[in-house]
């Protein structure tokens, strides 16, 4: 890598031949690399040396920390020039994670547009289209010619977030199309824009929740999307970038939820303690009682047991595969409704699938565990318990997994919620009370 | 929306009103329109009235069911033309879907140029980067000015899956070096194109995997990137689009092996039941397995149990809350391996986050269940038996739920293997070994 080498030219003081090599180098490859500095001051001495082209675009890279750390090593004037380099939703990105002393102090030496904007910005919730978009995106008049708009662009994409689409307005910035740069770049000089747009635009406004914007862009393949006023009024955009990151905010928050974690609003690693405990303790809580109901179960068969102490060994078993068997369901139709691939009206597809699937997977379960018991015990009416109570709580695990996601989403609770920790405390008393039922019923001794 | 206008017009064979009225439509919306007609002729109608420039677009985001109906319906001319205007990615995506009779018929019907680069790009493995990418990239000489290279992409970029990057090559197709599409709009006409290239150039191989060409997207946040074969040579570029696609792949692919089932291939709607049953049985008999081990735990202290019936109904409850424990550990962990934010020499810090996480998590689950046991049952000492258990139970299942993941990712193997299902089942037979083990040293009137 380019690390040993760098770090000699700058020990021997070849600033130049250093920021020669740092000019070939990749942004993000240079903002990984000084964030293992961590608070030695050669990162800021490498920072500096970056070519200014370069230096906005490594900061919008670094981790947090080493924003914050480079940010207090820089002049007035240096930190002004990256701001202004940097684009807007960048800015906010990094402003959201400093402390309030910081922030005022890039406002205080931002230029009074970015000044504006940033404020304004700051402004929307954090997790809404706003928080998202920067305004800095390329703006065409309709009866521009095609020679016109692309001077337009030529003069003005260096502070565009996005020069893919560019958006069409009416005198009092009100969005009435699109045009794709391509179009613009194949069509003759001559040829007016609003020939070449689109007026079906796809924009969201300020306070969308960004999962749905995360949503749109997934569903019509955008590399960007405008965001407008409650008057249609063109104020931002949003680039797939950014979307990205927003994808995988959601996808961790479904993870945490589907394993009963409240999501933590920051990674893994930079979450202190006592939070983690928190967002786990709660629903430890509420699964340990509601498990606690299995156990009620337990002591009204408790005469059954004392009958047969071998049934009590079955019983983890039978808990652990009900429940992974419904958890298996609730978890692909969970993934499903994520997806936009299932809706509540495919309920009775879905059980009807389950249903068979159950049936199939129930029953092979089954014949394994029959062979176990008998071989192990020499009993077969015991092997045949175990396996008949097997594949009806298969069956019934399966049922109940595919339908409560469902159920949760159509009265409006969160379908992940309905996975493997709640889906087994469901499964488990089911499960049991076939069991107890299926022993009593063909082991004549047993009494409940 | 515009169904219900649209066929009132096809119905009045007012064709020229509906084909205009189409045109002002989403591309997206259409196809989502068409895949619900299913097998309806009225498709194939609308879609043949579809503008040549739409045809294409709206083809591509057809459900392969939609596709092959379409196709059937088509002649080879009008085949040929849609094949024509489809980005050579999308045509394979399309016929990695079809049955032979249509690959067939595609590949006589397309052009020579065409026919042989779909006979390549069909011979990558199905998630290698060759199988993802399309030969119509942008690609320039260093030597050429500003003014040849905006020339080039004016004349050719309608036949490009991406411009936003350019690249380029030397004379025998070696990638060199790539320009963005923005510095070229930017800088003077006699500007040379070398000057404004960079020569770090991120390029994945034919052969890559695509879950590494997802993490390479990832990382440098790109929107485009090229394919070289071994010797260097350019031969396609993939686009954020499909990537966005692979990303959501790999992260069913995560949830379903966390949920203990193999991924399927295809959605959970369109997978049959047997393939279904077939990729959870497996995990279910291992897991079923596995638990059988927990029951030996049993049946070894079945003297305690018959002495203390009550001590059996705890069972369920302490196997689920360690199980949970487990497995919002690993969850966490996991996902923190997928994201890049851990990595296997954070193991120290990660099980020292976790102990101290567990001691907090557990001593707040105890507390309320030792006032339940003690309110419900009057028995102090049950009431201290199950709460140590407890706090020790779901600190060792949070350690081993942290630890597993990482050394399964070391030795590799996937990660993603070691969430709830299996954690469980290392969990429960230690929470019942704890427990057994407390119960006799604080109730002397036991013995194992």
């Amino acid at each position: 890598m380019f690390h040993g080498e760098l770090l000699r030219l700058i020990e021997e003081k070849k600033f130049a031949q250093a920021r020669e090599r740092l000019n070939e180098c990749n942004e993000v490859d240079i903002a990984e690399w000084l964030d293992d500095f961590e608070k030695d001051s050669r990162a800021l001495v490498i920072f500096r040396l970056l070519p200014k082209e370069m230096a906005a675009d490594v900061f919008s890279y670094l981790s947090p920390e080493s924003q914050q750390h480079i940010v207090e090593g820089l002049t007035d004037r240096e930190l002004a020039g990256v701001i202004e380099d940097l684009f807007l939703d960048d800015t906010v990105d990094f402003l959201e994670e400093m402390p309030a002393s910081i922030v005022k102090r890039v406002i205080a030496t931002a230029d009074t547009q970015t000044r504006a904007q940033l404020n304004q910005l700051l402004m929307y919730p954090p997790d809404s289209a706003g928080s998202l978009m920067t305004p800095e995106l390329m703006e065409l008049d309709g009866d521009w010619t095609v020679a016109r708009a692309l001077a337009a662009v030529r003069r003005q994409c260096e502070d565009k977030a996005s020069i893919s689409w560019l958006y069409v307005t009416d005198g009092r910035r009100h969005l009435v199309g699109v045009v794709d740069l391509r179009s613009v770049l194949a069509a003759p000089d001559a040829q007016r824009v609003d020939a070449l747009m689109e007026p079906d635009v796809k924009a969201v406004r300020t306070h969308d929740d960004q999962a749905d914007v995360a949503a749109m862009f997934r569903k019509y393949d955008l590399l960007a999307m405008p965001v407008v006023d409650n008057e249609r009024r063109l104020v931002g955009v949003i680039t797939i970038d950014d979307v990205v990151d927003v994808l995988e905010e959601e996808t961790t928050e479904d993870i945490y939820k589907m394993a009963a974690m409240t999501p933590a609003e920051r990674g893994y690693m930079e979450t202190d303690v006592l939070t983690l405990a928190k967002n786990r303790v709660l629903w430890l809580v509420l699964l340990m009682i509601s498990a606690t109901f299995t156990g009620f179960i337990i002591a009204r068969f408790d005469a059954a047991l004392a009958a047969n102490v071998l049934l009590a060994s079955f019983i983890p078993m039978l808990m652990d595969t009900s429940g992974n068997a419904g958890s298996q369901a609730s978890v692909s139709v969970i993934r499903g409704i994520t997806l936009g691939e299932i809706r509540f009206s495919d309920l009775p597809r879905v059980m009807w699938k389950e249903l068979r699937v159950s049936l199939l997977a129930g029953m092979g379960v089954a014949a394994v565990n029959f062979l176990r018991v008998w071989l192990m015990y020499g009993d077969p009416v015991m092997a045949l318990v175990v396996s008949l109570t097997l594949v009806f709580a298969i069956m019934a695990a399966k049922l109940v997994g595919c339908a409560l996601p469902l159920l949760a989403a159509r009265v409006g609770l969160d379908p992940a919620l309905m996975a493997g920790p709640l889906i087994t405390t469901v499964a488990d008393p089911m499960a049991l009370l076939l069991f107890f039922n299926i022993a009593m019923l063909l082991m004549p001794g047993l009494s409940g």
